[in-house]
């Protein structure tokens, strides 16, 4: 098993708007895909969509302004069953966000795919506290070939 | 042992270009950090600095146009002894460079900030072989209160 570990910190923002930005509709629809829908409460499945297709996360676990925590229950294959953990901490005037998608069979190259545009992803999630905007799909930044 | 891994590609560039921005001082100062010093050829030691603190890596494996490994040689201790692999391949006309930091001991925090790090100085390779001009340190983009 292998996994993708990330970590970003936003400043001027509390553990609050972070854990808002990963729980509202609202919120994860302007960092990572604006076709977000479905519930975000716990057990909740959310529907993540990049035109026809996406994934779907059902919600494993929410501590507030701490703790969110997805597991593929939709997807590419590579996908179904990993879990994506976001831990959220404050320190000074930033938060902490520690990342990880885990539970991958193989570092497939998607997988490496994965682990950049997931950096990518991360960055639009610290515009968006930073600055009030971020670059979800279809406005995210382009990596390589597949996306 | 867990490892950090990455995929770019970049549009209108043949591997030749890649594997020059990844062999020459020039290349290197040009995405990753403008203090970029020492031999780039196989058993030289090139070394990375970013202020007073940085990397020394021992050029290990060098395939024309395909492939660059590192061992690190000197930097944090979480570093020594991990590899930095990079294959290039093309595809259509891209340039595809699939990016490994391998060996990492403990999944530690600090790995988390690098592997989003990575991440956005591969993006900075990606723009100096897209449009002839990264964004190596100083000018590197911060991704959290770490740098």
């Amino acid at each position: 098993m292998v996994d993708i570990l990330h970590r970003i910190a936003a400043e001027r923002t509390a553990p609050a708007q972070a854990y808002e930005a990963l729980t509202t509709l609202d919120g994860l629809a302007g960092w990572w895909t604006e076709q977000t829908t479905g519930s975000t409460r716990t057990g909740g499945v959310i529907a993540f969509r990049f035109k026809d297709d996406g994934f779907d996360m059902e919600v494993a676990e929410l501590v507030p302004d701490e703790r969110v925590v997805w597991e593929v229950v939709g997807g590419p294959d590579e996908w179904i069953g990993t879990r994506i953990r976001w831990e959220l901490e404050a320190d000074g005037d930033y938060t902490v966000v520690r990342f990880k998608h885990e539970g991958w069979r193989e570092p497939v190259e998607f997988m490496h795919h994965c682990s950049t545009k997931w950096g990518v992803f991360l960055m639009s999630l610290k515009r968006l506290l930073e600055h009030g905007k971020g670059e979800p799909y279809p406005h995210d930044v382009h990596i390589d070939n597949w996306g």
